[in-house]
């Protein structure tokens, strides 16, 4: 028998219908309950053993939902929430050089950037996500927004080769990245990735210095690549080879590197990222919205690459919903495939989970529910009457429910989402910075 | 000067913040209301114009929502609502003969149709659809339900040559079928389609025979086709043609017919529906879910065949939700051409609303917000802070907001829905019976 003292006093006990633990793979769990401490989870095991074993100054009883870890969105630009809708139905070349490059020149700016990164966050917690990896410019401002709204992020030390209103040359966005990394390095929330824009964006001599202090520094490298044909073609002209091609001679491809979007890949191509240990970010809304094309998820999945989810930028997609990007890998997955095997329920739900923390080498801190990982965690409510009957909750995370039934959502053991609400973001004043800017941008 | 006693006195005038009207086309009014008298659409005029004109019983002021016509879902198995989730991950064949059609074989009953339809309505008017078109057994069973919730639907008179629960041969689902229509005849809100099941479930003779029943009482069309190319390959063996060829020649192609699925296309099969003046339901998600392939929206709206959007049955999507159709076939669209113009925002509204009705021989009466028509209506709140800045109703009626984001659901003037319940059913009896069945599908 176990008296009182014996008992480990923890912080939290949440008590859930059903635990997706993600790893080990494909498994839930009922009548289980996870155990919080310190920020940290402690435990996860059967309800009945946790009241025995553990003393916990706060109880959290879930009848109808199921915990999993908090999910990652593994490719974003958080601030552009602030052009969410501002020019659809066109072309990436189009959409960029016509629409968001000029708008981007006439109105960016840290206030822009704090503004749509807190917008962006917001969203995000009220949706499970807990983790982004972002690419944006003035990652300073970035880096308040994260910190006011809880939420832990990967920031992309953003590099191109031309000026805009953030910095002047390839350098000058080196330098500042660097500096912002050095001041931010005790924040526990916070990584960093280097982050060059584009193939058609950078420079060769500025790809290899990116690769000297990715291994100096440890640092991911985050880049789009192989997005557009047209991307492509242009490649050929100017280099003679196509941009993975490139990339790999000039040293990037390797475990650090995450290739965003990969939506044209020839057969070889697929081959290389594998055998280099390359991560895929998949951004399927983006890629269909912009006429890009559509991503062989099924042949990245069977080829054995670790692959995330993405949504990227609110203006190319227009939600920063990960759930959303789950079930549209799996639908697509099989689609293309033409085999409804293809990408299950369990494995979509590891792609927003646990393999996107390993692309950002967090996959030791985050990403699956075993103890010692931070407590970063998404309850969803799937009692819902809509939503009934219910015959895997796995399935219905993917294919029935949406980020409208994500009811609490936890960083570090900090529940920092809950009645709908972030924690820590003054949502009103948050509406009004935002319309600011919306007449700004439509006027 | 109007005088009190010049205005004409209505039921209901509805001042929403914006109007998309679906007719005239691609058209968002602000600053208009809309006139509702005796279940019909009176008038769509300025607002300042409407106080002038009218006198109304009830006005409601809906200051953050766009109001547009109740969605159309032209294509779903109502009943198996019961099954959703009941059989991810599976092809279609596999997911048919091994899954549904014996737990069908087990447990089809008139309960069975009439909870698990009800089910579905109170789904559907949650997410703003007010108009079905139904393909089930039992559909006197369905018509209990349809009438309980107050939804308009077009029943499928479902017919097969293999005997089922429900009836034991093509002239004994036919003479169920038509017995129920003629029962029916005055219910304002049903309407009745004939629903050969699909080329590989009915004979030519049934076809033959269906054909000149549809000529003679009028009634559309509505069956599965050109879904896999497992049911291509069958067809070349077993009539020397393929389905489309084959239902040709018998005489069903034409403005009465609809081709639901219709995935796997050649480019002369696409003329021949156009040049027929055949209907298309398309169901994305169903396609995509069971690995039948991606249907060529692109090229079907490219060649002027009117098509609209289904959800198929929740046992294959796993949502009732035309916002996710909608969504997914603007993106499809644009991801299969390389062509981000491809099907607009206000071409995804018009595929879910006008083109559906059109399919169902309905466009007199729902599909768009003319005078004269009747008052299916669904207003949806887009000033949520989540879905904040908005640049155009109509984009993000698509690609930003959800079925969440619907507030009030309107059939014929009434409010059938409001604060998430439908009007006129009880939701948690409906959940007992819906446990119920849960419980023997899962035991």
């Amino acid at each position: 028998m176990n008296s009182e003292n014996s008992q480990v006093a923890i912080d939290l006990l949440i008590h859930p219908k059903w635990i997706i633990p993600i790893e080990p793979t494909g498994v839930t769990l009922s009548d289980h309950a996870l155990a919080v401490n310190d920020g940290r989870i402690v435990d996860v095991l059967p309800y009945d053993k946790a009241l025995e074993r553990y003393s916990s100054r706060e109880e959290l009883d879930l009848p109808g939902h199921v915990l999993l870890p908090g999910l990652v969105n593994l490719h974003t630009h958080a601030a552009m929430s602030l052009m969410r809708g501002y020019a659809d139905d066109l072309p990436l070349t189009t959409w960029l050089t016509e629409r968001i490059w000029p708008a981007e020149a006439r109105h960016l700016t840290m206030d822009f950037v704090r503004t749509g990164t807190l917008l962006a966050c917001a969203e995000m917690l009220r949706g499970g996500i807990t983790t982004f990896n972002d690419m944006y410019f003035f990652p300073a401002a970035a880096v308040d927004a994260v910190r006011q709204s809880g939420m832990r992020a990967a920031l992309g030390l953003v590099v191109l080769d031309h000026p805009t209103n953030y910095a002047a040359d390839a350098d000058d966005y080196l330098s500042k990245g660097l500096t912002l990394r050095d001041a931010c390095k005790d924040h526990p929330l916070l990584s960093f990735c280097l982050a060059p824009h584009a193939p058609y964006t950078v420079t060769d001599k500025t790809f290899e210095k990116i690769a000297t202090l990715s291994a100096q520094l440890e640092l991911p490298i985050h880049t789009h690549l192989h997005e557009t044909p047209n991307e492509i073609a242009e490649s050929i002209k100017q280099y003679g080879v196509r941009p993975i091609q490139r990339l790999h001679t000039l040293g990037l491809l390797g475990p650090q590197f995450i290739a965003v979007h990969a939506v044209h890949l020839e057969a070889a191509e697929i081959d290389q990222l594998s055998h280099t240990g390359c991560h895929v970010a998949l951004c399927p809304t983006s890629n269909l919205k912009l006429g890009s094309g559509i991503p062989a998820i099924s042949d990245i999945h069977q080829r054995g690459i670790n692959f995330g989810l993405g949504t990227d930028g609110a203006a190319s997609n227009n939600r920063l919903d990960i759930f959303q990007e789950m079930r549209l890998s799996a639908l697509l997955a099989k689609g293309v495939s033409e085999d409804a095997a293809a990408l299950t329920a369990h494995q979509a739900l590891q792609a927003a989970t646990l393999n996107g923390a390993r692309a950002l080498g967090l996959d030791h801190q985050i990403g699956s529910l075993r103890p010692g990982k931070a407590a970063d965690l998404c309850a969803v409510r799937i009692d819902d009457w809509m939503l009934q009957p219910c015959f895997d909750p796995a399935s219905h995370l993917v294919y029935t429910a949406g980020r409208d039934n994500v009811t609490h959502t936890w960083v570090a053991g900090k529940l920092q989402m809950q009645e709908n609400l972030p924690s820590n973001i003054d949502v009103q004043q948050l509406l009004a910075h935002t319309n600011i800017w919306h007449n700004r941008l439509a006027y």
